[in-house]
């Protein structure tokens, strides 16, 4: 058997509990990926990205293929061990970096020429060489080259842009080399157009995907686009494979992706935020260089493991943050990385128990609450 | 029993294998501070600190005062808690840094005054008020505010630079609130005129102080000039009381220490370095940026039991590095920090064994072949 055994084990609602089984072990989902963009999860060491409980990371191809290198990477023994990350990896396929390159960049019928911003050199982007450079980084999951739409886009436009993603598909699928614990995913387009976003889904399933994403959301077209979107993109996809809402996002919009049913989900939040003084809780999101924290002795959150919590101050938090310390990134991008596990820790138990709407409603209140007042 | 416990139980040569016993604990010599600038050593969890085997860490006066303040950190309890380092500490009286502000400061027989990098605000530090902010900051060992003298200087200058740090000295110790296992060492000046250190040793034991530290030397006079001047300095010193060599320096300076009888040991060098892409090896100095680490799978050094060398090649190191990756420098810092606590616990139990001698010549036999050779 080849691609991924995925299975669900508990529905309630329309959200899914279930697991995805890769050639490097298995994904409790609904998961959420934390992003290691240059084989590095910003700030963390791989052991504590795991012990933050992420069973899957997000590596970048256009970086990894500029810097190190995809052949290097290669020869180093894949990217698992190059980042000693033993755990499932899933890239993108570099489209979304590489058209966001305005001026540096080329995109025709057959790919993209576009320009590297670390030395300035040429490189090539088909679809047939971002599944190779995925193989050679012995990604477990590689995602399809597709254009990521840009917002707003009329429907002719959209349309364009989604066929041609639609006929890269097709070059990927052709192009992925099936081996078990390996598998590709097909990327539904279609900007905000639901008429679009079937034909794209009924395109993806006609070539038979091993798990599909949505992407081009959350790029500009507001909240209730986004879901409305999505609602209507999930109800074209088949049940029995893994759904991937790509870049979202914060606590509340991964929490309604559950909802409408989606597994996996990936962004740079926790990480950057971690690299911001921002902090993510239950009470939402703390600014922690806001001098109301500078003599709290309290954690940032009572219940959380983390070393942030478990050894430090707010006021420490707060100093370190704004004595510019790497050791306040490196202790609230851990914080955020181990308040996103928590939560998908709990919408798992909670589809597992039928006790979704509960556990939502409970996150609202807690959200609506904000931060925990100054003692 | 006020100050401080030491007992040497070991000699070899001039060189001593003691322990010394604070408030928060026992050190034993000869001991390496790591400099945890700003209540944190860059890039290093506290516990991660105690994990390499240091036992006691550097503080810095200046920096604290401004950020958070001396006044908040005592209301937050102390610095030991504020960064959750529960060893011993050892700041410095501040004095150092604020002389370096060129333009920013006016000193007098009474203090220093100077405008803060921080936020341009006025501030006076005084021996007393130096002494007061470390009492503050509950340091286990604190420093008298002295003048570093400015290298070169001429007879006259250094005589009359050292002789008013005499006095501070003076005046730090009556400022002084004695407590058993805290203690206030004194620091020897006089450039590098012989007959002016062996006054300000003499002046300071005549005061009487917990441990003696040597300052204003690595200043720009030279290797030779250092360690002549070291000689002549500790030849004046108590047998009985810690020696500590401020600012000291790159392993074989250390070592070099040791021999000629240093207890205490602090330097940016491990830390800074592994911000900087440079690695500290029994080798010497590894410029980890270099392209021949490019493909290198082997570890900085095979048997040290630090992460960056269990967990990750030198390739991957060299990575992190070229990308600017905050992983890079923590696992550098750690690695650093490790290379320089084994060597101190290679020194502690050669000069226990009475084979200091040997150690050194394989010491100097390994750094003198340099790195390990390319596969």
């Amino acid at each position: 058997m080849t691609g991924f055994a995925f299975a669900v084990s508990a529905v309630d609602g329309r959200a899914r509990r279930g697991s995805l089984e890769t050639a490097h072990g298995i994904v409790d989902t609904p998961a959420f990926m934390p992003v290691g963009t240059a084989a590095t999860v910003k700030a963390m060491m791989p052991g504590s990205v795991a012990a933050t409980g992420a069973q899957i990371i997000l590596g970048n191809t256009y970086h990894l293929m500029l810097r190190p290198g995809a052949e290097r990477i290669d020869r180093l023994g894949g990217l698992h061990r190059f980042m000693n990350w033993p755990g499932p990896i899933l890239t993108d396929s570099g489209g979304f970096q590489v058209m966001s390159l305005t001026g540096l960049r080329k995109m025709t019928e057959d790919g993209v020429v576009f320009r590297s911003h670390v030395d300035g050199s040429y490189h090539d982007l088909t679809p047939e060489r971002s599944v190779e450079i995925q193989r050679l980084l012995d990604s477990d999951v590689t995602m399809v080259l597709d254009e990521c739409t840009p917002f707003p886009a009329d429907h002719a436009t959209a349309a364009a842009s989604m066929r041609m993603s639609m006929r890269w598909a097709e070059r990927c699928r052709r192009a992925f080399v099936a081996r078990e614990g390996y598998g590709l995913f097909g990327i539904v387009q279609g900007s905000v157009y639901p008429d679009l976003r079937r034909e794209s889904a009924d395109a993806l399933r006609a070539i038979g995907f091993d798990g599909y994403a949505v992407g081009g959301l959350a790029v500009g077209e507001g909240r209730e686009a986004t879901f409305a979107t999505l609602d209507a993109t999930l109800a074209a996809l088949p049940e029995d494979k893994p759904r991937y809402l790509m870049g979202v996002g914060k606590p509340e919009d991964i929490v309604a992706g559950v909802v409408l049913g989606v597994d996996m989900f990936d962004c740079v939040l926790p990480t950057r935020s971690g690299r911001t003084a921002q902090a993510w809780t239950a009470g939402g999101p703390v600014n922690i260089r806001n001098a109301r924290h500078g003599e709290d002795t309290r954690p940032l959150e009572q219940d959380c493991p983390c070393p942030a919590c478990r050894n430090h101050s707010r006021a420490y938090l707060h100093h370190l943050v704004r004595a510019g310390e790497i050791l306040g990134a490196m202790l609230l991008t851990w914080h955020n990385l181990q308040y996103y596990q928590r939560l998908m820790a709990g919408l798992r138990t909670a589809i597992a128990g039928g006790e979704l709407a509960a556990f939502v409603a409970e996150f609202e209140r807690r959200r609506l609450q904000g931060d925990i007042p100054p003692p």
